[in-house]
């Protein structure tokens, strides 16, 4: 089984995932939560490349490429290895998110976006995804907040237009695949968006 | 014109790329040395994850997607503004090594590097690819003996057989694509090897 928790800055996506893997450990489930860019040394070696610096020093079409550099090394050192021993897979970010920010918002090519999706993760799709949706005026003043803001805010830098962009992206993702993407809302509090999650995974 | 010099370990690529810049730049001609993976900030970045480490850290896809984004920052900071001036460029490596090291020698898809080549690279295909051709163990051990081998030696490290694979590899290239690529008997000294250079180039 694997779960892949997608959205926007600030959606609360990470608090989720924690919440998440108790509640199915506590029912005696095997579960990991990783997350992207990251996952293995190499991949988080990559994603500092990512998250940090000016907001142009990568065009859209390199994001792409590094993601799918970082994703190839977590795919195969850590969610493929993880799936075969029957355990549940919980990603924070996953491909769903390079064609949202490197896509939708950033106007890559979905040609080579595509090609990366079916040369990569080929047939290791999400079983189940949420997309946690948010208004990005809340969720950028909620990202803001964050400890660790001023480390990783390359993409929380790129204004609001982007932000508007990438919402609607990962709304048209979630329409053009009903079956695999559940919208969840995430303008409500952390209980109330953690019983929408457990809706979709805990039947 | 874009020039860009192929070919394995320790061909003696990098002295030639400055011999051929150099006669060119005698001639009045407006030449810009370049490299790959490398040429700009980022890309620069990326080749420090390419180049060390275990021989095993990257895949042979993420080898083809960590060079591609490098790729990506060179031609749209440097090798298009550059060619669109009207001068000279010489790359040390190019869009040939990601098939040969990658495709050729490591077994990456050849579908994902024909999209990455398409995606990225596009119209913006050398000129002119000059393949210096060596046998292996010569080229290996000149390799060795270089000043900075133990700072970039990782590919050096894959080993005997993978360098045979990467030698074919460019040899199938250049007859596939016989007016875009020249081989040249990297074998032969210094000067004679700028000679062979020069006969392609200087023409």
């Amino acid at each position: 089984m694997f779960i892949t928790f997608e959205g926007g800055e600030g959606a609360g996506k990470s608090t989720q995932v924690k919440r998440a893997a108790e509640r199915l450990r506590a029912m005696g489930r095997d579960v990991v939560e990783t997350r992207e860019p990251g996952g293995t040394a190499e991949a988080e070696a990559v994603r500092a490349l990512l998250v940090s610096g000016d907001t142009a020093r990568w065009t859209p079409e390199a994001e792409a490429l590094l993601n799918y550099a970082a994703r190839d090394s977590h795919l195969k050192a850590v969610i493929r290895p993880v799936l075969k021993r029957g355990a549940v897979v919980i990603c924070d970010r996953f491909m769903d998110s390079t064609r949202a920010y490197q896509g939708y918002a950033g106007g890559c090519n979905m040609g080579l976006i595509d090609a990366l999706e079916q040369g990569i993760v080929g047939a290791t799709r999400p079983d189940v995804t949420l997309i946690f949706d948010l208004d990005p005026e809340v969720g950028l003043a909620r990202a803001k907040a964050r400890a660790d803001a001023k480390a990783e805010d390359r993409y929380e830098r790129k204004g609001l237009a982007f932000h508007r962009l990438l919402r609607d992206g990962f709304l048209d993702i979630a329409g053009k695949e009903p079956a695999r993407c559940h919208v969840i809302d995430a303008s409500q509090d952390v209980d109330g968006v953690a019983a929408q999650v457990w809706r979709v995974i805990g039947g």
